[in-house]
């Protein structure tokens, strides 16, 4: 059985909405897409599952991210409440019990900007879209998010286990150094990789159905760590703006990020083969620990997505991780059908253990 | 009778909604803001209205905007309806009529960051908030909002009035060398005080309830324009990056650049001593003409700010611009009640006019 780590404090996170070009849509990213997951594995019988005790110290997250941010993350979310009371009627938030406060201004554009914190509106300032509203449970939910990550981080490290998976929530691709964005408020798979490297180079690769913007931004100058990711291509998907195959790693590092973008209807074949070529260049790397940021909305049947991936082919995404022969650490990313992500896990964990 | 400068086109620019929050608000820049004010103002006898016939040239607009922004917001409103049908049902937009595509993901973050155009979500790329949506009439309508500015200001040129009414829509004053922002798109204020340089040193002052963020951004390092603002505080209201005493003017360009914040709850009598510092400094910088940014968001009246000014006020307002006996031209920033602007618009020019 596999360590499965996970904290059910990511329930103190839950928006209700998200801000569409005019519309609100149901907030995709739910509890239920990891609660359902946990107890699919568990009643599969293929995992282990453990809650850490104690959350990580800023210490080991000012690793991974900016302290700035940081500090402005966990002061912002815990102001929520004092801020729902706006200055008219018109913008009053405070008729509903949550608060969520979505990024709206984003000053990085202006000549004169510095952070203030004597308003709301700071929602902007480390953000890189408005897909990460900040309520007053968010840091908290991320907190032990990220912690699950570094705890099952160290079950590799202490040779516990030889691979574990982290169940994270919120998910954490799309968080740079100093940004979150797309459901992302801290980057739990970068947090794991940043443990990892005490063990020697990491190689961390992502199978989402979105690159992995944030984990791409944080390791970009590094050369002690490859990230390599297959995802739809962001000439027409989410995020738009990074995930392109020009895009090979900073000064210092080049050669240590690979981009793999796929077409709209890319189905498990066309997947694998990119996987391949993937998993070539992680070896060519000699890693010793393997990071998976794993997504199931690779599969045909999740609603926000494009790709037609079967049940099957997470089996065999499975055998092909486990080919690389590295202990290895599984963190959840995305996937946003909930009653599909434990059907999916369970064959992408049979075919990585073989049974 | 004053000449005022408007164009119909306007109404090809109409968004129903603002995102706020995870809320959807009705969208305030309406139509009927400046449809009533003209009214108001022909029936008062007070102004001669006319029409523009050709837009203002590429040529003069890139005297103000940055080239390669003005390029993208032509194409990206052009290509809006293509751009409606989204890669699952989930995001689809064209159930509707009128499609507003809202600045959405803001990459200005992101360590590795390109313009593409093969992407809807170019949305935010040349944005500065989400309040900017953008649909394929609105660069039509911003370009006209921008020629009527520049029209205007013709007519103080060719000296056919001493003072003229540009009343734009959609505004301008949030909208920067390179950013769209708060309702604006082309800075209308900014295109008519580039106008005026023909003549000699420019003074801009912003009496709008918000802080012209666009204006101080386009002029920030320009010693022959002069900007100054009386606004709400941006540490509790919008644009909040920006509006804040120590912001002076950019290198080359000190002391040309005067903000005067104040409280939430301002009244008349506290508005119209700040409005005479800042006519203090506009006399000792000697401009040859002097353009004002109005907007009637000030008032008791509107549904959105917190500023208590009276109908009286603007009268009192219009008299103090008068003394500052220079060619003046006022264009039409906020003001979100449609059934008072009229009358403070009035009120104002009774003041300034002296009749």
């Amino acid at each position: 059985m596999m360590p499965l780590i996970y904290s059910p404090h990511h329930t103190q996170h839950q928006p209700l909405v998200e801000q569409y070009h005019g519309r609100l849509l149901p907030y995709p990213e739910t509890p239920r897409r990891i609660e359902s997951l946990r107890q699919h594995l568990e009643r599969a019988d293929l995992v282990c599952v453990s809650e850490p005790t104690h959350p990580i110290s800023h210490m080991d997250l000012v690793q991974t991210h900016d302290e700035g941010f940081l500090v402005w993350f966990q002061q912002f979310s815990s102001q929520i409440p004092r801020f729902s009371h706006a200055a008219t009627p018109y913008y009053q938030l405070a008729d509903t019990e949550d608060v969520y406060l979505y990024p709206a201004v984003f000053p990085s554009r202006l000549t004169m900007s510095r952070l203030r914190n004597t308003t709301m509106e700071t929602s902007g300032y480390y953000a890189f879209d408005t897909a990460a509203p900040i309520g007053s449970g968010t840091w908290f939910a991320a907190l032990h998010s990220a912690t699950a990550a570094q705890t099952a981080a160290d079950r590799l490290l202490d040779e516990s286990a030889s691979a574990a998976y982290a169940l994270c929530r919120p998910p954490g691709h799309h968080a740079g150094r100093d940004f979150v964005g797309g459901y992302c408020y801290l980057n739990n798979a970068a947090v794991a990789a940043t443990r990892l490297l005490r063990r020697g180079e990491v190689a961390v690769i992502d199978i989402d159905y979105h690159h992995g913007n944030g984990t791409q931004d944080i390791f970009w100058n590094n050369p002690l760590v490859f990230f390599g990711s297959i995802h739809a291509d962001p000439a027409f998907e989410y995020p738009y703006y990074a995930g392109y195959v020009d895009e090979i790693g900073g000064e210092g590092a080049l050669n240590t990020n690979l981009n793999l973008p796929l077409p709209s209807g890319t189905g498990g074949l066309r997947f694998l083969e990119a996987l391949e070529v993937l998993l070539s260049a992680v070896l060519a790397f000699e890693p010793a620990t393997l990071v998976v940021s794993v997504g199931f909305d690779t599969s045909s049947d999740d609603p926000t997505a494009t790709f037609e991936l079967r049940d099957e082919d997470y089996h065999r995404i499975g055998v092909a991780l486990a080919s690389v022969n590295r202990p290895t650490l599984f963190v959840q990313e995305g996937g946003y059908n909930a009653s599909v992500n434990g059907v999916l896990a369970e064959q992408l964990l049979r075919g990585f253990l073989g049974v």
